[in-house]
């Protein structure tokens, strides 16, 4: 490397995603300089382990950007919405994991296999990084658009409850260990007896022996934030303002790995054995695809690795333009963490080139 | 009534689905004469309670069907293959939960509140029942079919380990108590390391803390056989052997009820207040729509009761006539001892009637 290496700061270096980013930290290349570890004045005091060295967790204030390049904001929307924008006034580089800016105009949001040169072109300081949804999808769908030519998408989610971060972890776990070795599960509401209201969890429903078909807030016309999230998000990524997508999202019992079923509608016609051809050769995609033989993909198979993993491809039997297939990728990975990464040590090179 | 009580036969009087139906016959209005237990000669000789009296289950044998009329069959797919025809030859009509007779043209498959009238024509004196996905889809999707023109289905499902029996809650019970307590579910491969290769689990991956996209066994072109049985049942009930219909079906840690991520397109324009409506006052359907104040169907909710649950009901964005909807039904209920109960008792009136 030519020029100097920047400094980076992760705000949220306690949460979940802070816990992931930290270890790719350590794994990756090492691009980067000093780096601060922030939270929130909680947390602030403690230590954590990056680059084999205990680094002290500072609390967020305007002062800690103090020479900072490089931010990356791992926390809740509302933090974000208010201090991305001073870390950028005070000149860093901001790559932003929450949903605060995805959908400004000024914001790029970036997918690095898909729209790479976008990251170049940020008014505000500011690059946004999708939902961990749009992103368990979208590397593979993306490679295959390259060659067929998107046109609609329909798809229903099964979501790990690391979705919801540290609290949707605990909840599940708690939930767990309430109903492991009972009979509970058939009988008319012994599964909500049995686990009270759950006023700590951030489901709406009890997530043990259940599905909970409600990912976020409401947003209108019956649809919640994260389905219209992966519309919005879809098209902004893949330029294509128009593209017709229909989300349903359901969390499942499963810890980390976002996982979708996929009804994709292209402009050309799609036979598997070529849509196996793409995706078996695409960036960041593992094709995973005899099921016969047991080999499809799923969280337990997939959590803690980088890439997308697609199984399950089949052409549909009523339109030669479409294909199915099932997608997974881990949320805590390419569906965060490892995306605001990759995001982030493109920006490292700027700095190095100068 | 005027005529004779008929005398009723429950073959796999001992399983999953055996004992709902052994529950529902001692709820349901009793329109039976003497009712007789039948299992395997592994569980012959032992009692069960139905209607209140202890009773005896006897091993299936020929002689065993002597002077019944009506037998249900809750058995694997080759016993009901090699058996239904003998009790039909007997005299006995035969209403069975198997997948062995679904598409022979010559047994009418039947969801009372569907295709009640086909139970008349039986020229085999067989009756079929369909599978449990394709019942705890078809009512509510019956329903707006007659409003609205159904053209086409995309599904995706979130099936519970009972759809295998008692095999399949005994697994997801097993790997609960591995798992429950423990931290796994984030690391690569730890969920399948802890829970071995799962040797006596009817799933092709290990079932809690994950989904397994794969149900049934191998039907060509990458789809599995409970994929094409949707398409294939749902044509066959509603009557319209061209309806398109692609499922991908997918089993969640759930111990019992199955539900469904829907999309349908319909020959007509189809607006959410009218879909409710439709779905309010349809037999054997109960709409539960108002997500924001926590009212969409789970399967914590419904297990246990008869009716399909609807909610999450939205107009497609992309297409004025397609709806998505969420739908959950016990598939040990309606998804299989209730539908083979209601037709049982809609036969029952044929000889009680004469
Ligand atoms: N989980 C996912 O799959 C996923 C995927 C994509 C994007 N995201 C987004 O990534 C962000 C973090 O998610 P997460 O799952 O890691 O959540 P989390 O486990 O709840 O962690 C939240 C982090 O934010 C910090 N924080 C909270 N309030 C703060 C404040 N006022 N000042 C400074 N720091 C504060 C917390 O610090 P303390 O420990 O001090 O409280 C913690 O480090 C969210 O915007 C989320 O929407 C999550
Ligand atoms: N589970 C569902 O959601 C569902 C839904 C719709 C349809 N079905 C169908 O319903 C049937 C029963 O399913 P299940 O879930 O109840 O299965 P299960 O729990 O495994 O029970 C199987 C039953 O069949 C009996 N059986 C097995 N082999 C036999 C033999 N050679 N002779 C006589 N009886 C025999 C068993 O008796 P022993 O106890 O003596 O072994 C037991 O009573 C299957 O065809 C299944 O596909 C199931």
């Amino acid at each position: 490397m030519t020029g100097r290496r920047p400094s980076l700061a992760v705000v949220g270096a306690t949460g979940a995603i802070g816990g992931v980013m930290l270890q790719i930290l350590s794994q990756h290349a090492d691009v980067w300089g000093e780096v601060r570890l922030i939270a929130s004045p909680r947390t602030a005091g403690a230590e954590l382990v990056v680059r084999g060295e205990a680094t002290e967790v500072l609390a967020l204030s305007e002062d800690v950007f103090d020479g900072v390049d490089v931010a990356l904001f791992l926390v809740p929307d509302e933090v974000s919405a208010q201090w991305a924008p001073v870390a950028a006034a005070g000149g860093a580089v901001v790559v932003d994991d929450s949903a605060a800016f995805r959908l400004d105009d000024d914001v790029p949001l970036v997918v690095p296999e898909i729209n790479p040169h976008a990251v170049r072109r940020r008014p505000r300081g500011i690059v946004a990084s999708p939902n961990c949804t749009t992103l368990s999808l979208i590397v593979a769908v993306g490679a295959l658009h390259a060659e067929f030519g998107l046109r609609e998408l329909i798809v229903s989610s099964y979501q790990a409850v690391s979705g919801e971060g540290h609290d949707g972890v605990a909840a599940l776990r708690e939930q767990l260990a309430l109903v492991a070795g009972t009979e509970l599960g058939t009988r008319p509401g012994d599964v909500r007896r049995a686990l009270g209201d759950g006023d700590k969890s951030p489901f709406a429903a009890p997530v043990a022996l259940n599905v909970v078909p409600w990912a976020g807030t409401d947003a209108g016309g019956g649809w919640s934030s994260e389905e219209l999230a992966i519309r919005e998000e879809c098209r902004k990524v893949l330029g294509m303002p128009d593209l017709k997508v229909t989300a349903t999202c359901v969390y499942v019992p499963v810890v980390a790995t976002h996982s979708m079923s996929v009804h994709a509608r292209f402009e050309n016609e799609v036979d598997v054995a070529k849509a196996h051809e793409v995706l078996a050769t695409a960036p960041g995609v593992v094709l995973f695809d005899s099921p016969a033989a047991g080999d499809f993909p799923t969280p337990a198979d997939v959590v803690g690795t980088d890439p997308t993993w697609v199984g399950r491809v089949r052409q549909s039997m009523d339109d030669p333009h479409a294909v199915e297939m099932f997608v997974c990728g881990d949320n805590l990975r390419k569906g965060a963490a490892l995306n605001v990464a990759q995001i982030a040590e493109s920006v490292a090179w700027e700095f190095t080139r100068t």
